[in-house]
């Protein structure tokens, strides 16, 4: 089986790390500089190596191996080059560079693929910069909604997305009339290659995972407990409304649930990510009258999700009744879970098996391009590379062996 | 019995309201220009009563109605004139202004007591402005230290404790040197008429207290539990190390074990006021990786006090085991229960009986500058009046028949 070109992702994640380097970490801002200089780079890799080139309305970058049958369907492999500030070099990037390396490995073993292979380097995935989920995708399958383009703004800079691609030299009226350069029946496949965000694969001694799906979402990311502000001392237990001690319960709680669940087998991940006293109120000698919090559930199961929203809000009607603290949730948001390709999943633990590569499968917690191409009906797989460190920070740290096996597995099912 | 001159108390709230008005709530701040406009009105209605008049070294006032027996100790009566920013008008001026009413309404009966009557008001109570406690009683009993006229700053202006008395045109020599105007032995007793800051007389519909004691406290300022960040969506449950899960556990832990001890008949509070995830790093998407937080406990009874620092040793080892997170609770600091005269509070509550007013025994849960006194060997008592709304803000709101009442009370223990 054609191995994946090694030299060149070395070469690739080398110059990219240099090139974006922000220390500590990389930087590499969605329609910036940095995300600028990895499509050049990324590009410029491409060219040389015969591949053919496109750049769409949304910038995103498609570099295309021609396969035997022209006229079917093609796949389309990738993830996106930007990062968060202070990033890994890795988070996104390991997808276009792994999509890379195996069309080279295959050009270079003189593999003619049996459809086109696309290589696809995604933009503006990390919304920490315009707080607006898979920009780049959405926009290349025609989905983004125009409005989108004035009323989502970059964090740092507060222009309009529409402003920063006029900027950047991308053509926003396109974009505004939901021109689609991918048209979902024209795509066989999509394949994502990207890090573990968890320690699950290093926890295990596990080089890779094909996921089962991503998790969806519902949030509160507003939410408050309010009491009454009182003196510490002066103030007895009986006439108390303390804002941190019902918050306090409830987390608690909330967690002991997650626990139960998780026992009885639900996938689920819940997280009280921000909980904090007012700092212009609070003080060590105030019973505190407010907290405010957010809660994050993700599981692969929208029951799953019911169930837990439903014990939020009975928690948050009990805890409140018994300690007089009025719980006010706020706005949900959420997304529903992405159901992966069982077929396409089932290819690629094929591909490993055949490969000797000891692969689990695992759910996806974080959120990622490979959701806008299921949504689209595009028979959509991920394949996770074990990773130290997390990502969206500068401890980031895949291994490049167990990149290599990630792109062996991939370029296996290209040429098949 | 001689009725206090609710006139003259009318006539100084109200002065003291306009000129130091500062919406919501009024201002004084300690050796700021409120304070001093407090202590100018005092002085000039006890100069209009013919009283005796002396300032001391760090600014106290002392206006003394002569006794029949001159060699005598002397009973000082009074309390403190600064307030919190945007505070109430009653926290501090209460005390003060009872000792005037009610020595006035000794003169217009014509009742002369039996050993000199000081009303003092104190200096600098408010810790909000120099975050250092009974500056102006400790100083009037020579008790200050004299490196605190250099280390305490004024937390507004930045200038130390030594630099506000000079610029007041007070003895910052004198001071340093712990000149003494008080000597305990020259004392017969202390009493500090003063608001009640929780809701307890409010709530048992009684206007006055004679408080059993002022409690002691532990306070852990700077406590801190440490996990890991860590992706919120791909990080399962069994890696994690979620600090506000602990914390919360701890905290409702905690609660729970002051509910035991309240039900056991221990004197207590327990308040955990500040509680806070990092903002410049917390995430709804981020399992916490470090909360803040403080507890302050008070209790009447110095092993209380010992039995929950235990607790919260034993529940900060016990979760944080469990947890993988770090309890660092810090610096401890505290201050000992001020035992208050036995006596006194028997001449009190006699006195409210003679005089036909309900009232109860109660705990202080906050500090006084009656504490400076006690620990000094002086006999101390406090009366506590009713009061709406708390103090330390602008809601603060007592009723002048209840102030009254008080008044009534120690005019006749002075009378006696």
């Amino acid at each position: 089986m054609p191995a994946p070109d090694t030299a060149l992702a070395e070469r690739l994640f080398r110059t990219l790390r240099e090139q974006s380097l922000d220390t500590p970490g990389v930087t590499r801002p969605s329609y910036g500089p940095g995300e600028q200089m990895a499509h050049d780079l990324v590009r410029g890799e491409a060219e040389a190596l015969g591949l053919e080139v496109a750049v769409d309305a949304a910038g995103n970058l498609y570099a295309t191996m021609p396969g035997r049958d022209r006229l079917a369907p093609a796949f389309v492999v990738g993830s996106h080059l930007d990062t968060v500030p202070h990033g890994g070099n890795y988070d996104g990037a390991a997808g276009v560079v792994a999509g890379l390396s195996a069309v080279a490995g295959l050009r270079r073993a003189g593999v003619t693929p049996p459809r086109d292979v696309t290589v696809m380097a995604i933009r503006a995935e990390e919304s920490t910069w315009f707080n607006a989920s898979y920009i780049g995708s959405r926009a290349a399958l025609g989905l983004l909604a125009p409005e989108e383009l004035d009323t989502v703004r970059r964090s740092d800079t507060g222009r309009s997305l529409g402003e920063h691609l006029e900027e950047a030299g991308f053509d926003r009226a396109a974009v505004a009339r939901r021109a689609a350069h991918l048209d979902p029946a024209r795509v066989h496949g999509f394949i994502e290659v990207h890090i573990e965000q968890g320690p699950i694969l290093v926890e295990r001694g596990i080089p890779v995972a094909v996921v089962t799906g991503i998790r969806g979402a519902f949030r509160y990311r507003e939410a408050r407990a309010i009491g009454q502000w009182a003196h510490s001392g002066a103030v007895p237990r009986a006439y108390r409304r303390d804002a941190v001690v019902a918050v306090s319960e409830f987390v608690a709680a909330l967690d002991a649930a997650w626990g139960d669940l998780e026992a009885g087998g639900h996938d689920l991940v819940v997280t009280v990510g921000q909980l904090y006293t007012d700092p212009r109120l609070h003080a060590f000698s105030k019973v505190p009258g407010e907290v405010r919090f957010c809660i994050d559930a993700r599981s692969l199961s929208t029951d799953t999700l019911d169930t837990v929203r439903d014990t939020v809000h009975r928690l948050a009607a009990e805890i409140g009744d018994r300690r007089r603290v009025r719980f006010e949730l706020g706005p949900i948001t959420g997304t529903r879970p992405a159901v992966l390709d069982a077929g396409l999943r089932g290819r690629l633990a094929d591909a490993a098996g055949r490969l000797g590569i000891p692969a689990i499968e695992m759910a996806s917690g974080a959120g990622h391009d490979a959701v806008t191409f299921a949504n689209a009906g595009i028979p959509t797989a991920m394949l996770f590379i074990r990773n130290q460190g997390g990502s969206h920070n500068p401890e980031e740290a895949m291994d490049l062996a167990d990149f290599e096996q990630a792109a062996s597995i991939l370029a296996a099912v290209l040429a098949a």
